[in-house]
């Protein structure tokens, strides 16, 4: 029988694909879905139902979160990456993962094929395949959502039809959670003009009263929350339900899709960004000018590439090398204080900071060098632009 | 007699050098002020009264604020700068332009030198000697601070010991104040680790209730606020006058000063911040993604090299040419609501934005392709990683 | 009737979807070439007699050297634009201007249908239906030789059967000849490891002796060859006629399609290799180090974004525009020696010549700065490094 | 007694420092001078006579040709870097590990002083002293040449009359000369327009008749040379010896010094050009087309600021950790034929090498994709430019 591996979330899409490829096509359907952080065990418990009432012969729950962290959001975090100087790319970066442990699945269980539901509109269908075809070319793909255009009354009507009476009522907001954050989408994000009202985003301001908080950093790696030692990743999911009472960073993410279109989605990311802002401020502290500088370039492109699911090229290994190796002294504590909908970074201490007394603080008199050196300094920092003035000012 | 400007800005240092120079070293002084945003009408009167008082021959205020804006305002608002992502170089911008205006001045009354008041460990004195050197190499620069590291005390004590009686007294925190944000000085921002306390701010919050706003952009400029048009210098202050109400677009900015050493600066920029950030995502409406990367790359370049008094550099006007050119679409309307310490960017309209419904949108079906369509492009699309993979597997 | 412009060269591909489709599929043909260099008068007569012969309704050369300059050519000198350091981009600059020049060519005479011979293998076929498709969005496009994968046997064979009675033997190497080089593919070309002999070459070493030249620029554009003033395009097919005597500017450029995989081809461009060099030199004379960083950075992305058919995104503008503007000063003479298969650059001279005497020679003392500015300069510039090491050094 | 330790390299300037240090200042001088390549074993002795003739208490002659190529040398290659498209850098990658080795052992033998003999018009200064500076900010830099700004007959004319006898016949042509290429001054390279003439140069044409070769790369580095294999360092002094041979890495560098001034100096670089063109075409087929794109922005990037002395700024080592990552499928072999004066590379052979036929070749139809798929990839990668001149082409 032709074994077939399936990207399965639970939603109406992939429960049709989940139907019709093992009933209508013939394919002994394995379903897996993997948790990117975004799953409870509830939720896991009642998709592992569902995958197998719709004919699924096996269904893997694939618990990803700790490969997600140290495959993508280390390095997010490490190249503060926010695409277009807004989105932490959480939706694009968990696909990549997605992609990679189905994609293992498939050669575990020796799949000859691997379905996923995605549409032919959009980046995840770009992500989902293009690791599928590098690392496995020979596993055929199959998406039946992307070729049949079906329309969800028509998903629903056969279900109902084989027998399937789940509810399928469309919630009026699409959500998309994970580690690094929760992507929105709504009609509003259909437009270029509106906003999402408060209660499409899953998170609501509980708590008023602004809260003083201390992120520890080792190594660029965020290992401590208030002093409190623990993995990355359980600091990062503490933080995110610390931060999210205060509904802190909500956005509207505008970006160019991998197909050429523009696209517009709402998101909730109150860690990633409260994160990234203070691991960029230690930056700021600890690293040189060029280190920045050159940080900032390689970190967009870097966010870019991985937004349009090019993980695999081995520029990102590189990048993620010279990312780790800027990272020797970023380590230190960061304050800031939590706020309704908004944060406050107040200061770093660290023993890496060069922003060091001893030689002398910016604008006071000091003693590492003399009024004559600096005047040295300038006279010879004019050098080109007086040459460049004296030659060319009489024959403009 | 040997003519001098003095670069005059009514404080204690520039007072100092106004008595120094005409009084025991024999300058004929010619005090100048420039305005790039800072000074009120009273407050020249002010400085007019002292200057002549403290021995100046003549006293000049240069009302540069539309130069400032055509020759450096314009371009950090077509280019999204913020300097590390935060700082709109209020303060590194004003000093480009005050420069050449004195420098032009010296030129004017046939000035033999040039004074100003900065010491040697900041940024200022690099930029003024820089301009003041590579446009009038002929000219001296005297800086009797940076030379003599005087203390306060003293230069209050030499004043009174010949007859000036102002009150000199330091006030707790430096302002810097112009069209593009005011920078605040303090004991925290000496330091690493403390933020600056509420009243450190010149505004207060004196708003609580959300406010809508519109602002207008034509290529790239701000021609309109909530539909009422006027000159973009006009638009600026008038936007810094309703925003500031809500406490917005303060922070501290963590730097490399020129010198080398790192420098903290707190500010408050609500106009710059809400400007910057309206005019970006009318950019993401309306730009390639090619040129969102470009610009992102050059305009932050152009940050840098501005900030250290490079803006003499030929390679200055060759951006500003680039970025004028990505701005023939920057045009529309943007829709934001202020919010205490905060504000919203709600959306936009524009009739280039590129956010077409008529071409599909981002995750729905559509008509501008088909499914094998996708397909092809994502298989074309694997090529070089498939390639890659399967070379290199078997080597590794 | 089917009115379809057909990009016809005269070669075996178009003239199989001449006849194809004149006579197989209906179509009312309009056999269109674009001169962009490659073609003698002799032979765009021949072509015109062919196309005529093959079943097209109309032939009609356009002449696009002027265009092809202006629109292309300019900028790959202003940005010394060579692929991976290697290749002038000959073939790729050219099809971007027939492209736009064919898409031009249908509007006017109003088809609905353009067709071109490109297989589904190489760039040219993306570089030329990007530009239909995004000038033209309407026009269908038609590729038999693509569809079809016909082997050569077989398109003569079609062809004779109906009566077309061309002698088409493959040449061993295809030739693409234009204004800004010739291309050459062989068997070698195929492999990874073989050179191209010298017979494959389209111009053959005819002189020995070393010739010396002065070529001109004023703005970047080439004004004069050896003193004689003329245009741009005659002044590169001058210095082409003179310097493809020495067999000058050979070599094969191994790169990247935009399709995913290696491709090897071999070229001939002694005019754009010896214009870039020179172009190149007279810059380091002329221009500041960042004008020369920026230009280097964003050269190659315009390059790269040229080679993959990506003319038309805004940002190819405005990187024009930088481009442009980096030129004011770029005039002068720039001295050379060509010799068999090399030449020489041996020195420009230019009123813009920022190497400049009177502000000191580079290695020997000078009056412009005393030796503690030097040591000041130095001082203050080792300031980050110094606080870096101090306190890093313990910490390590 | 004052230790101090003298970077001696035997010619006028530091035998003047020597005498005049020891005898005059009163400082107990430590000669030393740092073998990069550049000194045969008679030399250093002669070095050493003089060293200790001249007052020196003490000649040490450090080999560091192995800390040159570890240090610098291999990263150069790694990132294929000439500066301005033209320069191995040999001189200015040589000062820095110079410096650092002179530093080190100044800290070992407990000087308090350090001495050179550049002048204040050059890079050499600024490179020696920003290393001395932050490695060891306690140390006094002591400068004859550039405090005194003596003429080389009044230098003479002092050792003379302290009974110092060499003959210090200035040279037509300065010579510096190490593992990473020599460089050339003379009267020509103070003019912008004349080249150096052919005796000026170190080696002489020899050969005639055309040699074939085979460089064997194993992740980047030159591991033999025509099969043989060798140390990298090695490898590198033979091919320079076979090369030399054929006058072959000879041009003139056009530069910006660190002081602002433009320095022009001859060079003859036969090895490093050889061995970065061989490993630049072996990265062209075994890299993806970013990894190439990303390495030439850093590797233009990283020696901008090797040339510039700034070679202990962290974001040095960041970048060599990327080099090093990108290097990890640079191996196989390069073909190369030398002529006179010039070189050819033929090709290569390599099992990383992305150029794979089983993939389908450039430009020949193929079995990985098929016409439909090529005409989906274009027709998705048009769609951003299909928009924009929807969008736009109306509201111009």
């Amino acid at each position: 029988m032709k074994k077939l591996v399936l990207a399965y979330s639970g939603g109406l899409d992939t429960s049709y694909c989940a139907k019709y490829l093992s009933q209508d096509e013939g394919f002994e359907v394995h379903a897996v879905s993997v948790n990117t952080g975004g799953f409870s065990k509830a939720e896991i418990e009642e998709i592992e139902k569902k995958a197998l009432a719709l004919g699924a012969t096996t269904y893997t729950s694939i618990n990803a979160i700790n490969t997600f962290y140290d495959k993508v959001v280390k390095y997010l975090i490490f190249g503060n990456v926010l695409r277009n100087n807004t989105y932490p790319l959480s939706v694009s970066a968990e696909r990549i993962v997605q992609a990679i442990e189905i994609v293992n699945h498939a050669k575990k269980v020796g799949a000859k094929y691997i379905a996923h539901g995605s549409t032919g509109a959009g980046n995840d269908q770009v992500r989902f395949d293009m690791i599928f075809q590098i690392l496995a070319p020979d596993i055929e793909i199959i998406t039946p959502i992307r070729d049949k255009k079906l329309a969800r009354e028509v998903e629903i009507e056969y279900l109902q039809k084989n027998g399937i009476d789940y509810s399928w009522e469309k919630a009026k907001y699409s959500i998309n959670r994970g580690l690094w954050g929760t992507s929105v989408g709504g009609s509003e994000t259909l437009t270029s003009n509106l906003s999402l009202p408060e209660n499409a985003f899953p998170s609501q301001l509980e708590k008023e009263l602004p809260k003083e908080l201390k992120l520890t950093f080792s190594k660029g790696e965020l290992v401590a929350v208030d002093g409190e030692k623990d993995t990355p990743v359980s600091n990062i999911e503490k933080l995110a339900e610390i931060a999210s009472k205060y509904a802190i960073g909500r956005d509207i993410h505008v970006g160019d899709t991998i197909i050429g279109i523009k696209g517009r989605v709402g998101f909730e990311a109150a860690a990633p960004l409260i994160i990234i802002k203070a691991h960029h401020l230690l930056e700021k502290h600890t690293l040189s000018k060029w280190q920045q500088f050159q940080k900032e370039q390689l970190g967009n492109f870097y966010g870019m590439l991985l937004h349009e699911g090019n993980y695999l090229d081995e520029v990102m290994r590189n990048i993620e090398a010279f990312l780790t190796d800027t990272q020797k002294h970023v380590s230190g504590d960061v304050y800031l204080t939590l706020h309704p909908y908004r944060f406050e970074l107040n200061g770093i201490s660290s023993e890496h900071d060069l922003m060091n007394a001893s030689f002398g603080s910016y604008g006071e008199m000091n003693k590492g060098w003399t009024a004559d050196d600096a005047k040295g300094f300038i006279k010879i920092l004019s050098n080109s632009g007086k040459i460049a003035n004296h030659v060319n000012q009489d024959h403009d």
